[in-house]
């Protein structure tokens, strides 16, 4: 199938909807058809290039689980024909929402193509850990006990 | 200080200056003078605008520990105006090239404004997990102890 999406959110809504129903023909559909395309999973290894990408899709639509997806747009960019969305995703396993994961944040790129909208790059990462009572001037990403001795240097 | 980068490279060197040297005005001077900025540091909510990115960064740059930075590469994208690099941050805490934490990846766009280049967004995130011996068809993010049930379905 290849569809024309008419602005980004088509693009967007295309994406999401092949996630939720593991079609990896509509996911790839979805994305611009060049290999200047960059996917980041939660704690993977970015990879670029339409065949990099449709692999590492079809590793995920190998699961059987059924997945739902709930987008919550946070901010949107527009700049000449690119667009970029930050939204949370969140994920809704096997029907279960008493249990739902934490939601990822995601920033999702958007090209101005001949062919109308596409996904240009995805990159999503774990959401923020519960709060703490208080962690000050933490590097970000670096644990207190990822470091021997940061977190107890503070004067 | 108020500085023109004629390249991508030009502001992402400026940033990562800035960043190494806990230079917030140096920093600010990296990214595009917009409210369309967005910044989302490793674990953390993305946050909008300058002085939400200020903020962000003053919180960083609280911090005693000294942190170094080795950049590497993985892609890049240019798409008129825009330009966007995916690299590795390999960050040195205090010195210590014995104990580095794991590299983080992040995304860095660039927007070719009058002021020439500036950033438009940074999302950094955490790395892999060290390699399992074998985990196939899982949901990025969600680990199979997240969700009861899964990792133990596939038939």
């Amino acid at each position: 199938m290849n569809m024309t999406f008419e602005s980004p959110q088509d693009a967007e809504d295309a994406f999401y909807d092949a996630f939720e129903e593991a079609n990896l023909e509509n996911m790839m559909s979805a994305w611009a058809d060049t290999d200047d395309i960059i996917c980041i999973q939660p704690m993977r290894e970015q990879v670029k290039g339409r065949e990099a990408v449709s692999q590492t899709w079809q590793e995920l639509f190998a699961s059987d689980a059924k997945v739902e997806i709930e987008i919550h747009h946070q901010h949107w960019l527009d700049a000449e024909n690119i667009a970029v969305h930050v939204v949370h995703e969140q994920l809704i396993i096997n029907g279960d929402r008493k249990h739902k994961p934490p939601a990822l944040i995601a920033t999702n790129m958007y090209h101005q193509t001949e062919q109308g909208w596409r996904m240009l790059l995805h990159h999503a990462s774990p959401p923020p850990p519960p709060p703490m009572p208080h962690a000050p001037g933490m590097t970000p990403g670096v644990s207190p006990g990822m470091v021997p001795g940061m977190g107890s240097q503070r004067k």
